[in-house]
């Protein structure tokens, strides 16, 4: 069975606890890692996160850090694009609108919460972890950023690949990224789940005690609105432990 | 007062009708124009058209041109990157996931609708609108689609920037742009609408003889989730027309 259900679930329980979030400001970051699905941010996380985080009346800002992305992939061929060479922050502020900042200028102080959209720009161009698996190097902005978020005490949402950026810097901490076993196809990342088991971390949907919310999104194999629902899951998640 | 909120009763409206689409099968078409709201689809519309279509039920095929943008703009600066080309169909991809198909293989008798997204890509690459206005060229194939679709009865979704290819290319056509007047900001391209109508569209949401319907998106400046539903709303209204 997908994980998504339990996630529905869990929305579904968190419906009132959200109406009585709609009254206060939280602020929230979202850190983005380029735009397209096989180099940079997957769009249609990024996307939901946003919509979510406005329906629950959190104000929004994006960062990404300005360095070169790993490479460009032309999406139609699934193929790196030799002579192409773009910018992490340039792609990102794509999903933005325009409307984003160099991650080195985050201040962990102005914010409740931070979220990391999936994505193969996680595996990619925040970390190593799509070239060298669990000894993965992390970027030094996104380690700071992990490191503040959570030795203050505020929540932090992952999506699809991007926990295993946690599991590197914060050990100890409990995350998901899908499941271990294909089940037919229906969770093609299952290999992802046993690095991340390497990297020390467990499965789950809510480290409480981390205030470390995940949800698998497009690591698992189903309707884009279930996917849509998860994430919304997660946000009302990490809204909560906002405790505003 | 932003349209949106008619939008918002139409949806609840359509709540009823809406529940009995999900047992069937209906198939859309979702025309790109590039990645990023400047030179390209704009993602959010993009997304949440795929969202709301999920959730109805209906199977998407993505397709866009083959062609060169018209250019690359830099969205953290607002500017176009001089030195840069990409082409609509790829950047596209990134929204489709690599899942998109050449604009000039789609066959009308295999779908039952055809939805358009904004961004400056409708008016920079599937037309000259964002240069030339109203005096504006369609792309060819943009156009053959638009008519094919119009001839058959089947309905057509339009988002923000793109009900003026329609304007252009099916004389008579009722679409709205957004409002005429800035409202302090409210509705930033409303000189858009001025040009609308003077290709001969006039301002609503649906126009049942023609089985159009639109919706403002980011054409109002408003919440996330507000033009989410306002984009949902527009879905919903699609799929009823189609009659399936």
């Amino acid at each position: 069975v997908c994980q998504m259900h339990k996630v529905s679930k869990l929305q579904k329980l968190g419906n009132i606890i959200f109406s009585n979030l709609l009254q206060f400001h939280c602020s929230s970051v979202i850190v983005l890692s380029g735009c397209g699905v096989y180099d940079g941010t997957e769009i249609h996380e990024a996307s939901a996160i946003l919509v979510h985080l406005s329906r629950g009346g959190a104000e929004v800002q994006m960062y990404a850090p300005d360095i070169p992305q790993m490479h460009v992939i032309d999406h139609t061929k699934g193929q790196p694009a030799e002579a192409e060479s773009r910018n992490v922050l340039v792609e990102s502020s794509r999903i933005a609108r325009g409307k984003i900042t160099d991650l080195a200028k985050l201040s962990t102080k102005d914010y409740d919460a931070v979220i990391f959209p999936g994505g193969f720009g996680a595996a990619k161009n925040l970390s190593t972890f799509a070239v060298d698996g669990k000894d993965c190097r992390v970027n030094g902005e996104v380690e700071r950023v992990l490191k503040e978020f959570h030795k203050a005490g505020k929540p932090i949402g992952l999506c699809c690949i991007s926990p295993v950026l946690a599991a590197k810097v914060l050990p100890g901490a409990e995350v998901t990224v899908g499941h271990e076993e294909e089940e037919g196809g229906k969770w093609p990342y299952a290999g992802t789940a046993g690095a991340i088991k390497a990297l020390g971390g467990k499965h789950s949907h809510v480290d409480v005690n981390n205030k470390m919310v995940t949800t698998p999104a497009f690591m698992c194999e189903t309707e884009l609105h279930h996917i849509f629902d998860g994430i919304g899951a997660m946000v009302k998640g990490v809204l909560k432990l906002t405790g505003k």
